[in-house]
């Protein structure tokens, strides 16, 4: 690799490991793998997944949905309320590709009403507890108001409720992420036996990583929208989502100075880069990334009581200990594990492979 | 203003204002005013810059050099210790404008003297209290092997000492600003003083936008960098640099979601627009941003009780109240402030101004 400024690196075997894994516990479970690709934003990535017979997927706007149908994706669902000032493309979408939108509230229902020009399939959005957005599970009357409206309606049809159980992020325990997990089904359960002698092929979608890589339990759910999961990073391996080995991209920096009398090293990567997402240790202390070198083809396991303490626009400012100063020199690229990989690719707008190949995100 | 999606609104005239309240500062004080341009990153901003007698400017990278000398600006400062892996493109860079670069380790100046192909002028990073990079100023054994070999260098001429002052932004007053800028051009003094017989032209040059905002003494200083005062943002606000009226850049979000059983809106425009900056208030919460409306070539005044409570990729959660609630309907496009400007630019890559005029950065 001939490394001169941030870059990130995706070793493909691992993500390829990855999304084997979750294809394989979504066939477990009977349901169906509609991965996010809001995390890795790349057709090349998205071609990887789709070696796996995967022929539907998440996306988080609707200029991502432009970008994958243009890669050949047919069946796409925007899991963002929908946004009625882009009405126009998503028309033309609709005109191209399975296009599923997500509603969560009656205003955008009516406006789609009257403003489609070809069928969508929708979801109404489901608030199990993360309090982002939905409506809450139990509002029986707001989900009815839809769902009456919906019967007359030839250019929408209603596929199912879905969530998003984000608050499984700040859970404390995977014990605790489970709980979240199955409070969160038997909701959404309760919603499918309410519902299913009006609209019998109703569907339960839920999404967030963590549950689907820790939960071993789907009952009732139809479909998972798990994002995160190809490339992984500190966050979930701190919440247990997968192991350090899973993760499969990190940023490589140029080591610009080296500190010995306060055990600090300076690289070129910062916040623009990495994005200033942090984890926050027990004592309050900051962590931005953990240090890892690049052996071939691979990542090395995190060094030893280094981490990135701070990051100013530039630069990233690693604590680290008197043996890894020692073996460390000036012009030294050494690679930083993200804590939010889904920032970092936003930020970098590409990768580069041990191939050397170099992938473009939307 | 037909804006359907996150837009990054640039009001012109109040950049103009800005640049033209630094310039006479600066020329009051008899200063040299090389403003940053990592924050505005913008060819076309950079143009406006050079209409007030401006000529030479500071970067934060090898790549934003290239970009701005493309743009025709001859003379350089890259004030990121220099990475010396981006070798190639400094000496093609030194061949075309009069480029500085910035040194803090004896390795980066004895690689630099065997492989510049052209001469450069160089400053030495000293830290006089952020503790992120540069000697400290008093590390004379460090400045004085520098300076010793510079001496002899036929490719490298010392300019004089450079610093930032970044503790600035962890002030809690205008008076505690004050106090780390007297301090800082007190150490800086002591330096010129000490090398003075040697380097007879010897420069002091300091950074913080805080300091340069808020600062009437610029005694022994030659010249000042400040970046964020051309956009300000919020953190500049709270520092007491700017009054909010001085903030130059919103986004512009459409409003997808209005939750009044919680006084919350949601729009379309997260973290990976925004970036994940935020500030926290006394009780420990989190802001992400203040909320104003658009009006005709301006920014309202912010929101009363209005702020950005969390973000996630492409949510904003706007915490309000019902008087605001009822104001606002499904499709509305109003404005963030964002709470540090540069992170935000570097996330949107381009402006949209007032006159319908897109610049792109770099």
């Amino acid at each position: 690799m001939n490394i001169t400024q941030p870059t990130l690196i995706l070793d493909k075997q691992k993500c390829l490991r990855n999304i084997q894994r979750m294809s394989d516990k979504a066939k477990k479970h009977n349901v169906k793998l509609r991965p996010h690709f809001k995390t890795h934003q790349s057709k090349e990535i998205g071609n990887w997944v789709k070696s796996f017979g995967i022929n539907s997927i998440t996306v988080s706007s609707v200029s991502m949905a432009e970008y994958f149908a243009d890669a050949g994706w047919k069946n796409i669902t925007i899991a963002f309320p929908f946004n009625i000032l882009e009405i126009e493309k998503a028309n033309n979408l609709a005109k191209k590709i399975k296009l599923n939108l997500l509603i969560e509230n009656f205003k955008t229902f009516k406006f789609l009403n009257k403003n489609l020009k070809s069928n969508i399939g929708f979801f109404i959005k489901i608030d199990t507890g993360y309090h982002r957005s939905g409506f809450s599970w139990d509002d029986s009357e707001k989900i009815n108001e839809i769902l009456e409206a919906a019967k007359n309606s030839s250019k929408l049809n209603f596929i199912g409720f879905l969530t998003h159980s984000g608050q499984t992020y700040h859970a404390k325990s995977k014990k605790e992420i489970l709980q979240i997990h199955f409070d969160s089904i038997k909701k959404m359960n309760s919603l499918k036996e309410k519902y299913i002698q009006d609209f019998a092929n109703i569907e339960i979608s839920i999404g967030d990583t963590p549950s689907c890589s820790i939960a071993e339990d789907f009952k009732g759910v139809d479909e998972i929208r798990p994002g995160n999961f190809i490339l992984y990073d500190l966050m979930q391996y701190k919440l247990g989502s997968c192991s350090i080995q899973d993760i499969a991209v990190s940023l490589a920096c140029p080591v610009v100075s080296i500190h010995k009398e306060r055990d600090e090293i300076i690289v070129y990567g910062g916040g623009v880069q990495l994005s200033k997402e942090f984890l926050t240790d027990k004592n309050g202390n900051k962590n931005f990334g953990y240090i890892i070198n690049f052996q071939e083809n691979n990542f090395s396991l995190p060094v030893k009581n280094t981490f990135v303490k701070s990051l100013s626009q530039e630069h990233g400012i690693i604590k680290t200990n008197s043996d890894f100063i020692s073996k460390t020199k000036i012009g030294d690229v050494i690679g930083i594990l993200p804590v939010h990989a889904c920032m970092t690719v936003s930020a970098m707008k590409n990768y580069l492979t041990f191939d050397g190949e170099v992938l473009e995100t939307c």
